[in-house]
């Protein structure tokens, strides 16, 4: 269950090692398309795309070798490609999911679009299901049930999958936080050449890019901010003053072409499996945008669970102790959820201001990323996390 | 003002640089003496207690060239020595006020134990100065006056000095912790031969050294706990739930000597100069136990004021530019001073349980520590921030 970047990423592999599946999504193709969404993949996930023939990413995105961090009205370089050997690559996840979604089209990939589940049935036992309703084709309207050997949902935030989970079996870990980003896509050249991302007494901002004519920027806003009461020169004056600085940095202006808020959120849920049922990506886990590790971990999720359901289906698939196999999968996941939990929150409260915060916390916050840029260590560390703890990519490699 | 550790420091230090002065102390010598307080010392400390020609703690302190992190019961060695070059000493506060007392006492210094000063005067003008009473010699209780120069409140947290700033000029940035320590001395031998600190679901544990037959334990507990309340056998049962582990790590027992409640609290004040007025030391920021930053912090601020006042009274100490001058002093030590509060603020928030703690800061806590022992990285951007950022001693020079 799910059409987005998980769910697709899965079913991609899983055709490539000849397990037979379905894929379930409510929206259509377009709507998918038409969400801004994160922008920065991780070179394991570049590596895994490339892995998986999708190599457009490559040509199109823009490899980023560092970032800043800029406060007191300076910017400091984190060369994470010096510090770690990692890149990462600017590259929307609506390309991703077009990537996905067309090599699935030309794959012949059994992709259903509108596709309304309507009831998850019997998942404590060896063939799950689900009613569903087919809106997308001809046959529009349709109710339609479908039983299946392992039910994976990979169907988002609002998961149906993950409600499906018992109460008295689901740990559910929530933080919420007292600010949100106000989204715009302008119409403008580049004003930095990396992302900066800026903590001034104002609040936050990050200035990212998208291409040479649209950039992507975000400032820090209260969550119940109404995007609609915001013109252009609002948005740019409220932007130029976070940025400023002594050294004179301005963000080059242009017209708004879209305006939105996005709310932060920290949650994961467990157990992942539950029955027959998986959960992967946004359905079992969401990190708040500071860090852009939500496209990261999902992606990072499915190539687990694509192994994972590799060995279990090549062992038969059934019986007891086999569908204990499948909790290989949280168990290899869990580790690298956790770190982008923490590596998100922290730089989330590092770099924001609560509307709360008392004048130390504002003092101590920029003590904390002074003492970070000026230590090689410090600057790694973040550089890591930033980058995604994966494995090492050469420079031969990419 | 002032006769700890910084006010006994300052005055060896301006007694080599032939500078007159008094040290006023309102506690005996003994009292003094007899506080329990902190034991680690920054390597940069032992340098200044050295230079100054008090090298016992060379003798008698112990050497730590690491310490441990302990979590999900299981401890992970931080090699201060190794990922930084320097190392810490053990060598309880209580025996550098000793070695600075003796030496004053031996050169001759002018320090008046039980001096209570009631009133400070004329700070405004180039002769400000105190009125109190000595209590301490044959003429006890007799009301005097002293005019000097220039006062130094090194006298601790409750600081007299502190509150004749003007409120109008005076920011005062604090942060409160909704836990404290439970200290006790213990007779035993030692349970490990560094310091651990150790986070557990049940509260956050510090492991610490004194000698071969006395340690130092603490654990966390509520602000207004009261130690009486506690005998030994409910101490050792505490401590030794909170550093069990699948290692089978247990602590030696033994009679518990002294138990006390440490109280934490973050606070800077600034500035740090009021007219003919400096502030040094607890005086002018106190900072939470956890990484034994406060008399690290003392003897950092009070080196670079003996240099500031020097220069200063090198150049005639008089007039309005020279008082400017003494304003290099704040901004020399400001920036220690808040690494060393985002330091502490750290330690303390990764390592102790918030009693309001969600299920998700939990996890994230042990996802950090898990994040930091696996890096080395992460690792000797702590060991830096342990250690004291301070210039590399080389194995050559200690």
């Amino acid at each position: 269950m799910g059409g987005g970047p998980a769910g697709l990423l899965l079913s991609h592999l899983l055709h490539t090692s000849g397990i037979e599946h379905v894929v379930l999504e409510s929206r259509t193709r377009d709507e998918i398309y038409r969400t801004t969404r994160a922008g920065i993949l991780e070179a394991s996930s570049v590596s895994t795309l490339v892995d998986a023939g999708l190599d457009r990413v490559l040509r199109e995105g823009d490899r980023h070798d560092g970032i800043a961090l800029r406060f007191d009205g300076e910017s400091h370089r984190i060369d994470l490609h010096g510090l770690t050997g990692r890149a990462v690559w600017l590259y929307p996840q609506t390309e991703v999911f077009t990537d996905l979604a067309d090599r699935r089209a030309a794959d012949g990939g059994d992709v259903r679009w509108q596709a309304e589940v309507t009831e998850v049935l019997d998942l404590g036992t060896d063939h799950p299901g689900v009613r569903w309703t087919d809106a997308g084709g001809a046959a529009g309207g349709t109710e339609r049930e479908l039983r299946c050997d392992v039910l994976v949902g990979a169907d988002g935030s609002h998961s149906t999958c993950r409600h499906t989970l018992p109460e008295s079996l689901r740990r559910h870990y929530v933080h919420e936080y007292p600010y949100a980003w106000f989204g715009v896509i302008v119409e403008a050249p580049r004003s930095a050449p990396e992302l900066v991302y800026t903590a001034s007494e104002h609040g936050f901002a990050l200035i990212s890019q998208r291409t040479e004519t649209h950039q992507r920027l975000y400032f820090q806003c209260d969550p119940d901010e109404d995007p609609s009461g915001w013109d252009d020169e609002r948005i740019w004056g409220e932007l130029q003053r976070r940025v400023a600085g002594g050294d004179g940095f301005r963000l080059v202006e242009g017209p708004v072409e879209e305006r939105s808020v996005l709310r932060f959120r920290s949650s994961v849920v467990e157990p992942v499996r539950h029955g027959r049922m998986l959960l992967a990506g946004d359905a079992a886990h969401t990190v708040p945008p500071t860090g852009a590790k939500g496209l990261n971990l999902a992606l990072a999720d499915v190539v687990v669970l694509h192994d994972v359901l590799t060995t279990w289906f090549a062992r038969g698939g059934n019986g007891r102790a086999d569908d204990d196999l499948l909790d290989e999968y949280g168990r290899r996941v869990s580790e690298r959820v956790w770190r982008a939990q923490h590596f998100s929150a922290w730089m989330s409260r590092m770099l924001h201001s609560h509307p709360a915060e008392s004048g130390f916390e504002a003092r101590r916050r920029v003590a904390e990323l002074r003492t970070l840029v000026d230590s090689e260590a410090g600057r790694r560390f973040l550089a890591e996390g930033y980058t995604g703890w994966g494995p090492i990519i050469t420079e031969g490699a990419m």
